[in-house]
């Protein structure tokens, strides 16, 4: 693979000054390998005197042919969801802790990161979800998600009431504290506290997770990423929509929520040999048996 | 049984005009039996020109030795729970559908009634929950629940962390939409639609019901009823706290929610024959067997 | 779309007397539009009088162009699985019960059918798979599925240990009761029954549903139908591999169960009209909603 | 508390040599506390020169007033079963992990001995269960489940078919892989796979569990531990019914299974502050975080 970045951007967690050191010395890397550096404007406010150009997340959609994403899964999220549209392929760095989406340690960052810069890598593209609110008629709201949009009961503690439709066939009332429109990539979020299964994230498929639903036989469904999702509310307790947990939306009755894949995918790059397997069995301990034995 | 209930007081589902006429028919009934007949007030409401004595559910409380509830299992719950303190044993009533607590269908309440009123019935005494809110030391917040308290996440959509303490003994840190606390009557509830199990009504014990817990091994737990569960917030994210969804209170962080048995047990009064795993067979339809045969 | 079905396979329920009746209308019908009506073997002895050709289903396989299914879903299952070697559409009819596969009913049949024969329906192609047992380098039974292929522990009361591997990739060792590899079709059977999610079945998938497994993580997984799946067996304490439920082989230690989408799919043809929802919700009674409300 | 344990039994892991050395450590420990110590025999076998006289289980049970087991949760299962009957109570030692029934760990047994025959320990009573298989009115098995009574399908693959009674009354028709009849012990063994609540192991309870029903509804159910569980079969397929794992039985069409709680409980010791909850927290890596974070 002709591997040819030759301007490329480093994200670090929002907020965090610990990241500065680790940031830096992949800047200086970079910069040796006589490859643009560009800064996250937020966060080149905690880098100190490094002098690399701090641009917008969007200035860097523009511009840079790849992104660093410094810090835990929560932030790679967030960075691959605003940088998706513009196809800035990513590459996640955690801080010591293995993470669903950061699968390089920042321990070995400079010589993985090199071997990656000389092509040594693979890419791996996965499925957004573009969901939008449409209330009388108008859209008041739209939004990206890369894990999930979640309608979900609000504070009066009462369940709520939707029904669902796929490409515009009815499939169901459901009573229940809430419904996961979750994208493979979600499936080991949310989803999966909530009885969904994992779904290999290099397929395009939604799953559809009740929450706490009141018919017991209501179970996780995994459809098309072509298909539709129309949540239409009936009883809404002031309940919300919820996209990736960055943004919500009040519902009111009526609301319809539609859900759909989005155009563009996020594509992730990994070292060569990254099993997404080994990162599961990691991250869920599958190789202890904890139950008592007989 | 020597049953000598010479005061029945009618309770019948709020602001609902249909049941004024089986009410009525009840009232008349026991009247032609001596019996002394009482009306909630806000029951009374829409019984027109009945001349029954409409006292609050308090002075019910109070002056009844019986009360017969005609509505729904909501209905039975809430009145239920106001009477529990004053030791007035219950029978329920529904309108056309089973009910987990109202076993007596409208059709047959007379016959079945005039034989409870000559002794041909079974009590059943049923656990209460009484929960308190504690602020910096200071109780702010007092309830009781007949299914369950519920601490579960606000409107922001995030989990929310807690720590639980069993007889003042650490059992875990949670991160997770929030922790059912139910009686054996609200094992049929909420708790059931979040992975609970089923407990027999006539036991006193406590479970404790994760909601969409971030950890998997987190499993419903049977505790004894004599158990001091204390729930204490570190993250809150505008999370609650809710007693049998009637009423809730806002918790911020440091809050502990402490819940033990409460003093006064619900009374059922069943009819002769009356059978708990008929009425789950019924409203759990386990006499189906849905799934696809090979 | 240009249906020319001129030679129709009827084919019944193994050793059922019932259906003579219904069958002979049909092909009582089929006959007077001038199609020809092959009867399978099995359910000719039970045909009485009628002297269509009867066949074997491979002689069926090899002549008819559509084949008529009258019985349950278990019927349907054993005839898609043998036909769809020979490409043969089928049509599912049940007596009386819905199915998950058999959705016209006996009531209807006949102007259903005469629609459809028209011209007036859809074709659903639902994959199967084929698998293998290798014991010691040699391949020693080879069977297809279409509902599932399921490891699972024998007599001893103990659970098995196995390896699974996909793509030949290690995705982990397992402790369990089993393991079910599900088709779409098979997600509403058994791996329903274990916690596996609802798959549409028009897409191309293929689920991994642990049974009690003794690491609480280990969850369903859905992989791509491509995948090829090895199931490596380690501690067999007498387990077998099933297809369907139709046969099964014991394994021994060592022994590999290679588990792969079969290369001919099923075409199911169902009438126009026809929702997959609608069949869910009635099966799995989602119109109701049976728990405690508060 | 006065311990006046003056004969103390050693039981160590069947078949295991390993156990040899720290087994001996502990009787030469309680030899020159001036306690008689007596081994039992299959274990004595792998102790080399020790002349502590070597008895069988039931011979301990007559003449120890303490047994100290050596091994995994697995062989203290086995040993209490077998000394329930005595009253003998029950220290148990681990191997290096941790176990749900072994607490104490070889690196500090003898002190943590040291200080529990000063009377430093908290008892524990643990029910047993007792089952039966009832054939044509005839009792043809009877055995004790530390654990569970497990009615499970034999290797044909197929559902089996149930009918369960409690104390006489009806509770349903089952299809399914099986039925769990648990301990409070059990709830965090096979129970706990196949879905079962975590129950405080102090409580006396029955947990009936259904190993991947049919009926999506029917769900684990907690009883009072004075009830007889009676489980008809009706489909066997050449089903069984286990008792801890370490006995079965074939079961026949019409055979009866009946399940009480045994005359005799387990008793347990612990060192002052040992912790249940802390147990589990350990065993169930309650403390770590592993899902997708957003």
């Amino acid at each position: 693979m002709n591997a040819s970045f030759k301007t490329v951007a480093l994200v670090g967690k929002f907020k965090s000054a610990e990241i500065a050191e680790p940031l830096l010395r992949l800047g200086d890397y970079l910069h040796r390998r006589g490859i643009e550096v560009l800064v996250d404007r937020s966060t080149g406010a905690h880098l100190g005197g490094a002098d690399y150009p701090a641009l917008t997340l969007e200035e860097i959609g523009g511009r840079a042919q790849l992104a660093v994403v410094l810090g835990g899964d929560g932030t790679m999220l967030n960075i691959a969801r605003t940088l998706a549209p513009y196809g800035v392929p990513l590459i996640g760095v955690n801080q010591g802790r293995l993470g669903f989406l950061t699968d390089i340690s920042v321990d070995t960052m400079v010589e993985t990161l090199g071997a990656m810069l000389d092509g040594e890598y693979v890419v791996e593209e996965r499925m957004l979800l573009a969901g939008e609110v449409v209330s009388a008629q108008a859209t008041v709201f739209k939004g990206l998600a890369f894990n999930d949009v979640v309608v979900h009961r609000g504070t009066k503690g009462s369940m709520i009431e939707f029904e669902v439709r796929l490409d515009g066939q009815f499939v169901y009332s459901q009573r229940s504290d809430g419904l996961i429109v979750a994208t493979p990539t979600g499936s080991t979020a949310y989803a999966l506290s909530a009885g969904g299964p994992i779904v290999h994230p290099g397929l395009k498929l939604i799953t559809l997770v009740p929450v706490c639903p009141h018919t017991l036989s209501n179970r996780p469904i995994v459809i098309s990423a072509d298909s539709t999702v129309e949540i239409l509310m009936h009883e809404t307790n002031n309940s919300r929509v919820h996209f990736d947990s960055h943004s919500h939306v009040e519902l009111r009755e009526n609301d319809r929520v539609v859900v759909k894949q989005a155009p563009s995918p996020v594509r992730l790059l990994h070292p060569v040999g990254h099993s997404y397997y080994h990162m599961l069995r990691e991250k869920l301990r599958w190789s202890e048996q904890p139950l008592l034995h007989s």
